[in-house]
């Protein structure tokens, strides 16, 4: 009889939702569950949710949490090596607050948590498009510009355990303001928040026509999500196509900046709008990008892929940091 | 009898210059010997001028090349694993030559090379300004804009050998045009070279008075030296003034943006430049970082110190590369 694989518990903790799933050591996802995230019921309650939301994946496939190896958690901001989460701004009453001490009374099981955006590259680096890499970048473009990478099994973290925030870099000093309060950074023009910028002013403002009206009809367009993008794309809407162009050619000024400082061999981009409009995107990254790479040839030393775990890169990266960490090789 | 320190062989390959210094394991320097570069006589030729250089070192304390332990070597270009130099913008006829295989049938030693920009930042990680840190970026400041990386005693290379290449980093999407061909990366706005197209355009075009204009007779900025610089610095002439503090002012964005990605302990900021002005200008590159770091407690978990070791940053980082090597630690 075959060896029954370990099971490890995942939770990607977002500011909107929670995902748990259960996931045998090889990455195949046995079973998950959802629920609102409820952010403003605090720390404690959503550390709660979140527990009994792995426990009722665990039990669709009649499982207990005891059968799990280790869980790890993901969350919208940095961890410290001691568990706790030194800041939030997405989650009220986080600051501070014992994160993987608590997961583990409320799992009975060792629990390990990093940064989600972290979580989500390393799962791509265990698990997914970056599976044969050995130096890998990633760049998820949702609300914000988040990334991570990963040093020849290392996530980079830094000596605070805050570093890797890839979409906080200057590329245009003195250029849009950043939802962080700079100016010019990576984020406020290769994000949705930073197209929704550029499409409120050109409606707005600008008075232009869009498709996208009708899709944010309080003229709020910071909400605007990745299917009306796509939908307004696909039509050849002249202001969605417009910002979703700026915002591939900025996100490829970034993957070229990566691939000049890391040389790393796999560039992989995710997040909600690549889900969505990754074929007629990608392309345009790279050519931003390799317009900006120096030397020329590392641009061809790298390869610049899609996501390949989507939704679930995030609670597979901090399954597959649980089992690094559990084997005492750290995963960072 | 205390036993002796084994001794190491450090040699310097510049575009100008060749520097060869005999040090003992600690880094303290024994000895030292100049000579040109003379580049246009071709690879094979500087190569031989180069371990001429460090036997004349060793003779003038007696010493001769089979008393050294191993020679490490650092030149103004990458250099592959197999010890050959792919590329070579400043000294023709490099491009693909056998480096590390004729250093060692030169000198009969076994040699290490790496880039020289590595090779000085990891001279100040062992030796320097960065002794006490773990993670290290070192940015020097000369015609061009050099950097480097360490992290955790491992330079940062990448899977192409030609990673760190921090001065090519676009902080000005569509801005000045650098001597890489791209526009807008940190070395057209922070370098001597981006200095001097500043300074240029507001004595030559806009007719500004500067005693800088006495330096460089022949309109020719490029070649303004950084005790130039100085003097008319602190002579307070406007047109050095601005053209350097736009300089520190892009360096701190730069600093910001390093601090931002890999969360280092220390920078270390290096270069002619620096060692002419570092007290006045440091400030000014640490004001202009702080205001771009993300988060902003980042700033305050990060030292920003000058280098330590000057002149010799290149010939000890590339001594104390050769120790780690041969120790079989890789030092990257």
């Amino acid at each position: 009889m075959a060896k029954k694989s370990r099971l490890f518990g995942g939770v990607d903790i977002g500011g909107t939702k929670i995902l748990a799933m259960v996931v045998d050591e090889n990455g195949s996802v046995v079973s998950t569950e959802k629920k609102k995230t409820k952010g403003e019921t605090g720390f404690k309650s959503v550390a709660e949710r979140s527990a009994l939301t792995l426990l009722e994946a665990a039990e669709k496939e009649g499982l207990e949490l005891s059968d799990l190896a280790a869980v790890g958690v993901g969350v919208p901001m940095p961890v410290l090596p001691d568990g706790t989460t030194p800041n939030a701004s997405n989650l009220p009453g986080w600051k501070g607050a014992p994160l993987v001490k608590t997961m583990e009374t409320l799992t009975g099981r060792p629990c390990f948590a990093e940064n989600d955006c972290n979580a989500g590259t390393y799962g791509e680096y265990v698990f997914g498009a970056g599976k044969d890499a050995k130096t890998l970048v990633g760049l998820f473009v949702g609300t914000g510009l988040g990334g991570g990478v990963v040093l020849h099994d290392h996530l980079l973290v830094g000596e605070n355990h805050l570093a890797a925030e890839l979409g906080h870099v200057i590329v245009q000093e003195g250029g849009r303001v950043c939802g962080c309060g700079h100016k010019g950074c990576l984020e406020s023009y290769a994000s949705k928040t930073g197209m929704a910028r550029r499409i409120a002013w050109e409606i707005l403002i600008e008075g232009r026509k869009s498709i996208l009206s009708q899709s944010a009809p309080d003229g709020k367009f910071a909400g605007l999500k990745a299917g009306a993008l796509q939908e307004a794309y696909r039509k050849n809407d002249a202001v969605a196509v417009e910002a979703l162009d700026e915002m591939a050619h900025y996100l490829g000024v970034g993957v070229g900046m990566y691939i000049t400082i890391f040389g790393p061999d796999v560039v992989v981009i995710g997040g909600g709008v690549f889900e969505a409009l990754g074929k007629e995107l990608l392309p345009k990254v790279k050519e931003s990008a390799r317009r900006r790479v120096f030397p020329e040839q590392s641009f061809r030393d790298t390869k610049i892929v899609l996501s390949q775990l989507g939704d679930n890169a995030v609670g597979l990266g901090a399954v597959a940091y649980a089992r690094a960490r559990l084997a005492g090789r750290g995963g960072k």
